[in-house]
């Protein structure tokens, strides 16, 4: 196996290198047989090592780069007017086998725009998505729903790319053998699904390389019924948008009924601790790390409010991924699904 | 004001009769001005109005109907091959005149394909809609969202009825003055929506007759950012459906974090009691009743597992529309709204 180097948006994310440094710091010294490379503001990098005791380590470098994109930054704008940012020559890295991978916590659209323009999409894939895991009712099960946002517009034989790519994330991320994939539906009897779902579900359902299960609905995100849960990108990112709004409310719905109930401060102090080792289980950061799947390259995206923990676990998605070889497996996965699609003379 | 007369679905839900009847009897003591017609198996329902002491009510009467529509069964099936079903009946006395509203816990897609079958939709409305309100984070307020399922390929000029049935609905039955409406949208810049949310946004903003407020994303549906939230029925049904899964989530986490953290079983009561009262707030049951929006006629659908208290609520909201005469304000925005369209020549 190649030696494994990251290529690391030192600028990106709510808090910028003063979160993605330590966090890289801690990840350096967990792996010290992979390389790690701060792209960003050179001075401001080399303080921050510094300060963390990072500077001795011999498996992380920088490599300056003068701009920073915005959190709020149009991407077009980004991609178009800062060249020398640091999420552009992270993603250059990767273009140019410095990397095999790019972490980012940057501006999400940003990113997409730009890994895609840069590193462009593998054959046989269209358009990358943007994928993640979720919690299940299932003792450490999680389900990776895909796309989450990257495409809003999506045809059947997107969707059928989408369900290849989770196949393979699924069996090399999650680690689960054959993975169930599924479709995202909606219940009703007489409007089971719309044309864009009916469709996909006839090709889906003939592609003999994908343990395709039919169509699940939106709960079923949560009860672990497949490991794969295909949608479209509008569809699948009010999903996770409205998952946020409601966990928030009912937390906060939480916070204010105990705070009203509870007399003794010990209890209220058991009930802080309870109820904070479950919020952990719940927590996108505790798994922090969204894929953009479909690229030539690893890229990780980090939520901007990621603190040094969460960026750490990006950190590790993005080795993983590297070393699984994951694009590489995407490519020879779609081709023998198109080859088989061809052969069975499906279109 | 005319006397309100509701038709009952007598039989429809998971326990039928046996919740609707004592149910119905609550409610008819509260409003003794409205009538209350139990329809289904006359000799079901006589046995349990005299079980529960409402046989003496002067405001309950039955019809009979001589066949039930199974949960599960084929809308279509029912529609076509059961016409003397309770539900059927219900719907043919709004038809008919006979009652103002329907009320039902049957089989959803059963109640949406007779209900637009028997009742037709009104004019300037092509297709009903689903909706409910859902809580938000403001302290009292809830928005409404639509469609949750009854349209699964809404064009931009279904998405514009919505909004204006939505208006109408939240000034009527959440008692908000100018609501503000909303379009249910994804985050990312450059992606910001697909081209029905586009198509749509444009037209809603020609509409003087509306409070359009502009895009809202998933979260915002329980922030209480906008009063009327409108979207294609699969993306409705999705966002309602993933909403329900990750809070079974994490009441069960809650259930499984007290029950292995607290000692004391006093404590662990007091956790109980409050977790109880919170997880009411939130409880759809609380506020039952689903209303399909946009017939000649109002139709109000329970859950079908809704308890005698649950369906107690499905009921006042039937009451609330039929006294409101929500169908013919929602018929005379619709008409004001396409007039000024015309007037404008927006098309």
């Amino acid at each position: 196996m190649n030696p494994i180097t990251l290529a690391i948006d030192a600028m990106g994310g709510d808090d910028g290198a003063s979160v993605v440094v330590p966090a890289t710091i801690r990840v350096a010294k967990e792996r010290p047989e992979v390389s790690f490379i701060l792209v960003g503001l050179e001075h401001d990098i080399q303080q921050l090592l510094r300060k963390h005791g990072g500077d001795s380590l011999t498996n992380i470098s920088i490599k300056h780069a003068s701009e920073v994109v915005e959190m709020h930054e149009s991407p077009t704008n980004a991609l178009r007017s800062k060249k020398d940012s640091s999420m552009r020559v992270a993603l250059d890295c990767v273009k140019h086998r410095q990397a095999s991978a790019c972490v980012s916590a940057g501006n999400t659209g940003a990113l997409m725009v730009t890994a895609r323009f840069v590193l462009k999409t593998l054959a046989g894939i269209d358009r990358p998505a943007i994928t993640t895991r979720f919690p299940t009712m299932k003792e450490g099960h999680y389900s990776l729903v895909l796309d989450l946002g990257a495409n809003v517009n999506s045809s059947s034989e997107h969707l059928v790319q989408f369900a290849v790519m989770g196949s393979v994330l699924a069996s090399e991320v999650l680690q689960i053998e054959n993975p169930s994939v599924a479709l995202l539906n909606v219940g009703e009897e007489e409007i089971k699904g719309n044309d864009l779902v009916k469709a996909t579900s006839n090709e889906l359902s003939q592609i003999k390389a994908l343990n395709y299960t039919g169509y699940v609905e939106g709960d079923d995100i949560y009860k672990g019924t497949a490991d794969v849960i295909v949608c479209d990108g509008f569809v699948g990112n009010v999903a996770l948008k409205a998952s946020e709004g409601i966990a928030h409310l009912i937390f906060e719905y939480i916070r204010q009924t105990f705070t009203h109930n509870f007399m003794s401060k010990c209890v209220a102090l058991i009930a802080r601790r309870a109820l904070k080792r479950m919020k952990k289980r719940i927590d996108p950061a505790e798994y922090n790390g969204a894929i953009l799947a479909g690229l030539q390259g690893v890229v990780v995206k980090s939520h901007g409010g990621a603190n040094e923990k969460a960026f750490a676990n990006a950190l590790r998605t993005g080795v993983r991924l590297a070393e699984k070889n994951v694009p590489e497996k995407i490519r020879a996965r779609v081709e023998q699904v198109l080859d088989a699609r061809q052969a069975n003379d499906v279109f």
